[in-house]
């Protein structure tokens, strides 16, 4: 089994859907990455600062599922980064209400001594230059390195972003943003574009019309699960993200068809996140409901053709 | 082998798209169905009206791919039904330009009379009335009746729609359309609730997002093939369900099994014929390349996962 290192932000949310609100929960990429990861039961470390108004409480849940939180500055006096957005009623688009960067506006990511070799890096979306320090620190070079981002840094740090994104292995990016980042319309141009840029492997985000993963001349597509009802969109693409590089540091496999492995568990665990306000679903989660859910998706895609 | 029954326009298009514009090209709903079924080799007869400028040359093309035309009325000094559409740089959204209903508008279909036990009927996109005839001329019931139908009959032909769903087997519909005909905005409720309105089989073509084919609990998802550039759209949900029933026709099984592939074989068939415009590469498709790009397809959505 690999170690995986993620960074990202662990926060506060406040959320507000067609189905209802909620008060200040649990949020944040890394927190999703990490919860999602632990289903496979690997050796993952969070690097990542909270203030000293985050509760106890969350990082003992995330200690309970093997996830080193040595690495999560809490910052005495400071307040937790926090995020509140509403979604319309499609579930596609929604409004950012409040960013408070709080502790976040001077985060100095430092890597936990034992987590300087991980084999695996997941670098959750931030600003590209506290992702660019977390490859710096790494004592070995990773086996592979993953990196979300967003359109917000190719506005205002486009420089910082193109010199991460030419350090990494695999890029996972939404629709759009695949789309401002290369200046493509077609996914198949962009998916070339941005590999020109660095990245040996571009996944596609579509939200609710699944994820492509593209290397070179292979094209591989997970759906997403068709559903009644999402509940709450926030941290699907980390989820995505923790189910990509946790499949990949408990297989130690980093070929394209471990990888096509990886997009299908990524978009299981994106659609239980889904399911449920905040993290309360991937909190809940269990291995047989995975199994049961990896079957699913078997029957949504998987034919027999005979040529004739 | 089923005998096809195909009912829908044969039209002239003239079509601007940013890669260019055509003249008044051959166009039409039963075209597009007709050549795409016919690459399964099955016998079928189209049921339409032209005016007298339409070409013989065109007729001949159909006859030539053991389509039986007989059905398709000739009418004197009647000009034939036109349309022309511009697309915009997305290539999902249109603006239609002209709609010349000619001769279509006074259409009285006349099903030749060796095709009124066809085993499967497709009716394309036509007035739900025209289609209701069709049916109603039909002196065996057929295996299987599909249905394809747009958001126009919604807004003006909504009682006649209503009817015509209620005796069909299959529905094949855009993902907005969808939404519009049940009132609920997510798919899974969409199909529910369009399959108490009628057909046992719920078909929603989401573009180049795929198709989602529902029956019961049972959800089977064919992606679209992504491809470099989308030259001209046009004709493309046609082709899809040329294929969907051609397969069919050709297989003599309506079993939900056999409709997975009848989708994969449609979405198949339509990403040839958004590669080039109108009509134009169904016309040079060849059976070497169609059984090609399944193979892609089968790279693109298959995989092995052990659970462990």
């Amino acid at each position: 089994m690999s170690k995986l290192l993620i960074v990202g932000t662990v926060a506060f949310d406040a959320i507000e859907t067609p189905f209802g609100k909620t008060d200040k929960i649990l949020g944040g990429a890394a927190t999703y990455i990490g919860l999602s990861a632990a289903n496979f039961n690997v050796d993952s470390a969070i690097v990542s600062v909270v203030g000293e108004d985050f509760p106890q409480e969350y990082l003992d849940m995330l200690k309970a599922r093997n996830i080193d939180i040595s690495g999560i500055e809490v910052v005495k006096g400071g307040k937790t980064f926090f995020w509140s957005g509403k979604y319309h009623n499609d579930m596609n688009s929604r409004d950012t209400l409040v960013t408070e960067l709080n502790v976040l506006a001077d985060f100095n990511p430092v890597v936990p001594e034992n987590y300087k070799d991980a084999e695996i890096v997941m670098l959750g979306n931030l600003h590209p230059g506290v992702q660019m320090s977390v490859i710096n620190q790494m004592t070995s070079t990773p086996k592979l390195i993953v990196l979300d981002t967003m359109n917000f840094w190719m506005d205002c740090a486009w420089d910082d972003l193109l010199a991460v994104i030419k350090k990494v292995d695999v890029i996972t990016i939404n629709d759009e943003e695949a789309r401002q980042l290369s200046g493509e319309y077609s996914l198949v141009k962009a998916a070339q574009k941005i590999h020109e840029m660095g990245p040996d492997y571009v996944v596609i985000k579509k939200g609710e019309h699944g994820a492509l993963i593209f290397n070179d001349d292979n094209i591989f597509f997970a759906p997403a699960l068709p559903l009644e009802e999402v509940f709450d969109p926030t941290g699907a693409g980390d989820t995505f993200a923790g189910g990509f590089s946790g499949y990949l540091a408990k297989h130690e496999d980093i070929s394209f068809e471990s990888m096509k492995n990886a997009i299908i568990y990524g978009s299981n665990l994106a659609s239980f996140c889904v399911e449920k306000f905040g993290t309360e679903r991937m909190e809940s989660l269990t291995d047989e409901e995975i199994t049961e859910r990896l079957q699913q998706f078997k029957q949504l895609t998987q034919f027999e053709i005979e040529v004739n």
